[in-house]
């Protein structure tokens, strides 16, 4: 089974490096269908559930729904439901062949279907002309607050990471290969660590 | 031109990995070659010379060469000319065509030749693993000791990077790419690392 994960940092092109990757070897992807999917096998809103697996999960969120400590329970409990729930489904969507996964901790959950780890990561110029030129609605934010909301953003990834795993979101050593997109052309990076999967997969591990 | 720098921790196995790279591509490699010949160059003893490059250059080496001001002033002053000789032994074989360099702050003094800068890194279990398979004599070290050594000489390797950049050494943004060796089989990463060198010079830069 061919399964690579895909973490990295907000504006990095992680996403579209991973879409690329899996168009370019013919396999499934994963990356919003994960938070849809969770919405309709825990029958919760989407827009909650990605708010309790994107924002850190278990501490925010009491504090924002919750009035007292018995709703701060109820809530408590929901929240494992979802994560068991995208637990479930990760698994689930791996166990059906080859694919690519971006983020969802999936290089944690799926950990003994050996994937292969991907970390993609990239300077904050690099990343704050990637996030303007996606998202012209952005453009009225002053470099600093883009960088101040693509830090935020990773460190609430860095702290859903911190639940699954010792080794820190980003840390090298959590993962077989990062790579850098700094001034890079993301589909012809695609390109060539496709060919590099396909090797892989093919035999590196002793 | 196509200039590969390696950068990387102690028993990871980047040596190997760097001259299997340069073997597949048909290209230079420079390694031990860059002391002998600043040794030459300087006409300094080859072992004094690594013994400055290596252990963290201006500080340590007064310490147990000096004995005065005077000395200490003198000695400085050979480090200099030892390190300056090495910048430029690098340059001038970087000059010559395209070339794999292993270690030397290689990826910092040739950064505006533009080369693919690597790093390459394992877990402690590994590299403690492949110094015991390359040297049997270190064999009476417990695995404490020898994690302690290999601590030590990245710790070494660290502090002569310091004196060029102010990205730490092995943090993943000083590199394009950052390979972990756990349980991989060195020669069949090194055909893959020569098809990514290859693709990447061919053209990933925006």
């Amino acid at each position: 089974m061919r399964i690579i994960t895909v973490s990295r940092e907000f504006g990095s092109g992680g996403r579209e490096l991973g879409k690329r990757i899996a168009d370019n070897m013919g396999i499934a992807y994963f990356d919003r269908e994960i938070i849809t999917a969770v919405s309709e096998g825990s029958q919760l809103d989407e827009s909650y559930v990605e708010a309790v697996l994107d924002r850190g999960l278990f501490r925010d969120i009491p504090v924002t729904f919750g009035r007292s400590i018995a709703n701060m329970s109820n809530i408590t409990h929901t929240t494992q439901r979802i994560v068991a729930e995208q637990h479930r489904i990760i698994t689930e969507m791996a166990s059906r062949g080859d694919c690519v996964i971006v983020g969802r901790n999936a290089d944690l959950l799926l950990h003994e279907l050996n994937p292969l780890k991907l970390f993609v990561y990239a300077d904050m110029t690099s990343k704050i002309n990637r996030c303007r030129s996606r998202a012209p609605e952005g453009e009225h934010l002053s470099d600093r607050d883009m960088a101040k909301m693509i830090k935020r953003i990773d460190k609430a990834r860095a702290r859903t990471h911190t639940f699954f795993s010792d080794i820190p979101w980003g840390a090298k050593e959590g993962y077989h290969l990062c790579v850098n997109t700094t001034n890079t052309d993301i589909k012809a990076l695609a390109k060539i660590l496709s060919d590099y999967a396909e090797h892989w997969f093919s035999g590196v591990e002793s």
